[in-house]
């Protein structure tokens, strides 16, 4: 089998105004699309990052793809994955994740492996999941991913969807949007993007989500590195009860030192609340000094960034040998990433908690894969007995996601160019802000 | 595709008689043979230890594999390669390879995964390592294993074999069997089994290899944890230069806390010669302390015991991640195995030496795989465009071999008892014996 062609598909879709640390969400994401076809016509797909800058990096190895034979092609770009060297700053602090060129060579790669696992998997009419290890799990959990956020859909003009969950910039709103969610989706925990409002404001919402919800279900906040370790510690301590039960308390604050020194000051006050991270261990440099240092954990994997579905196995491995938890990064993003993850934390033995996800983010309208969004019940993924992903594309879709992204002004995600426009002229990125 | 029937051979070949620390090898190894096959009739197969212990394991397993697909067989049985418990005690340095009960779930799960493997890559018509992430080389170098020796072929009364190398008790004898087999198979490495003679014939035959090999050829020494701390240090030092260029010293001395100090101690006199082991850590619970200690530079995988193929992967980005070197430990085997361990390292971009074998030490009268024996030219096994593994059974050869098994009196490896039997009946192994 030989691949005969490759096209990338730069996509743009509706995105709600959602607020981070980062700043806010722009009225669109970017993504791309990717379809390799082999030679007998049978195409396998994946879905990454958007904007210039992966595109252009995928269009660079086209001269690699074409012709090579899908089986092979990950062997033979392995160096793609093996090269990373450890580094004195590898943080991604202040970027937001898929901008960061320290893993640029293992974000392409991932688009390619699962690309090529979608149409090994068409070709044979086996499961992604079940080439990589086989299935331990047949349903996937993912959390709810409840944002604050100012009130209107996303997409501008014309593509101005609807606004399902309105502004949500206080505690009581937040759990009206968790409620909301959950009632959709079935989530069974919560994963709140915290580093918006100010920290009290913060342990308010997770405390009303705890006396809401109860405390079967886990509750994890993401302040994405917004505090001091003083503002941390603070946290973790009026939180100690509300992520004690299956939950974590991420990225607090920036650095691995820092993250260190937050464990340590939580656990000599007896509060084991784990610290989660997508941001000081973004790659496999990263883990020696973060182990060394006992500053994480929890690692979140993400097949888009760590270097595909395999790395994300090792990655695994290895957080099981020393004792770590891994859980699952998210972006906004489509089905066919949505069926990338669940594809490989179903084959992935070692997944301690239920994956992050943006998907309720995204409107169908704007969904790429044939027949309508994926759906999410109980909270689930269900990895269905299809080929590949389990998923084709609607190309009349992407050619929509095709204009929409020739349409707009922006070739990559500024979150803080848009709190800006919209919120305040003189907003940046302040870490730590509290 | 579902798996219809199991078969489990017993079988025993001829194996010369080779010393170690250990002992002596007795006339003949024990394999087992490992067939499964799909409904529609194509058969995967595997090599793993032999005798009772692991046939039995083998069998007991049996009602999980039959009916079973094989693509989602090696998920269904993870728990078997997942459960791995940071112990006390862990070390095998008492017990041959193979007769751990610590890895044998990790033992069997392997020995079904390879023949799932060989069985959907002969399902698809791809080679077993672009199954597992793509090959990364096509001809995988393996090292010349030298042994001190008695006189003498394998095999007993009619299946008595060929003794190519003669008595090889000495130095020069021990140089003379290594040109030999250097001359036969093109080895580019040496890995001296010492751990026989006194230390220091030991390092004259190491010295006088150098010599006359010169200093490109890497040259190891494996006396299985036969010395005392003081022993390891005099003769890391002693062979300071011979071991410097591409080799190493595995396993000097017994346990992580006494190879760290050998460690510690011969890196304060500037002799960074790295430690290897399949000893001290022979399973993933083992690594977190071996790192914390500095206890080991390179580990020797073995898809056999650490879990199969996609282990041996994990295993291999974990040194990557920590800076550890890999090299492939092997024992008494046939051309299925041969192959099996070609496969992984093919698709394993981090294996920094060329692979152990015993396969030299193997007469072709006892090869299972049809066609006769695989080619070992220019030290290295080509991974050729076939499917699986590339090689299929000779069932007549399986067949004598399951003779050869019937008749043999033992049912496990027992190299102490051969050493009462042969050369002294007070006999017994004791570490450290310098």
């Amino acid at each position: 089998m030989k691949i005969a062609a490759m096209r990338v598909h730069s996509v743009a879709i509706a995105d709600p105004p959602l607020r981070s640390s980062y700043g806010l969400h722009a009225p669109y994401a970017l993504r791309t699309i990717v379809e390799i076809e082999s030679q007998d016509g049978i195409t396998g797909i994946s879905e990454t990052y958007g904007g210039e800058t992966p595109a252009r990096a995928l269009e660079a190895l086209r001269p690699q793809v074409i012709g090579a034979d899908p089986y092979r092609l990950t062997g033979f770009l392995s160096s793609m994955v093996e090269g990373e060297k450890a580094g004195a700053n590898r943080s991604q602090t202040f970027l937001v994740p898929g901008e960061n060129p320290l893993d640029a060579t293992t974000r392409t790669y991932a688009a390619v492996e699962v690309a090529c696992l979608d149409l090994i998997g068409k070709s044979v009419g086996q499961p992604v999941c079940d080439l990589i290890g086989g299935r331990v799990r047949d349903e996937v959990p993912f959390s709810a991913y409840p944002f604050y956020k100012h009130a209107g859909g996303g997409g501008e003009g014309g593509d101005r969807r609807e606004d399902e969950y309105g502004e949500v910039m206080t505690p009581t709103a937040l759990v009206r949007e968790v409620k909301q969610m959950v009632g959709k989706y079935g989530f069974g925990s919560i994963k709140l993007k915290g580093g918006v409002l100010d920290p009290d404001r913060e342990i308010r919402t997770v405390k009303l989500l705890y006396q809401e919800l109860g405390p079967e279900v886990p509750l994890r906040i993401d302040p994405n590195c917004a505090w001091t370790v003083e503002t941390s510690v603070k946290v973790g301590k009026a939180l100690a009860q509300e992520l004690s039960g299956g939950g974590y308390l991420e990225d607090p604050t920036a650095g691995l030192e820092n993250m260190a020194e937050v464990r340590q000051r939580l656990v000599a006050e007896g509060i084991m609340t784990p610290l989660a991270t997508n941001v000081a261990v973004t790659s496999f440099a990263d883990i020696p000094r973060a182990i060394e240092l006992d500053a994480v954990q929890v690692i979140l994997c993400d097949h888009h960034y760590w270097g595909g579905m395999r790395q994300v196995q090792h990655l695994a491995k290895l957080c099981k040998v020393f004792g770590i938890g891994l859980s699952m990064h998210s972006n906004s993003h489509l089905g066919v990433s949505l069926m990338g993850m669940a594809h490989v934390a179903a084959a992935t033995p070692h997944l301690t908690y239920a994956c992050d996800t943006h998907y309720p983010w995204q409107s169908e309208k704007d969904e790429v894969v044939a027949g309508g969004r994926v759906a999410i019940v109980n909270g689930c993924v269900r990895i269905a007995d299809k080929p590949g992903l389990g998923v084709e594309l609607d190309h009349d879709q992407v050619a929509r996601g095709r204009e929409r992204y020739e349409k707009c002004p922006y070739r990559k995600r500024d979150d803080e160019a848009e709190m800006r426009k919209h919120v305040d002229p003189n907003w940046r990125r302040i870490l730590p802000r509290w």
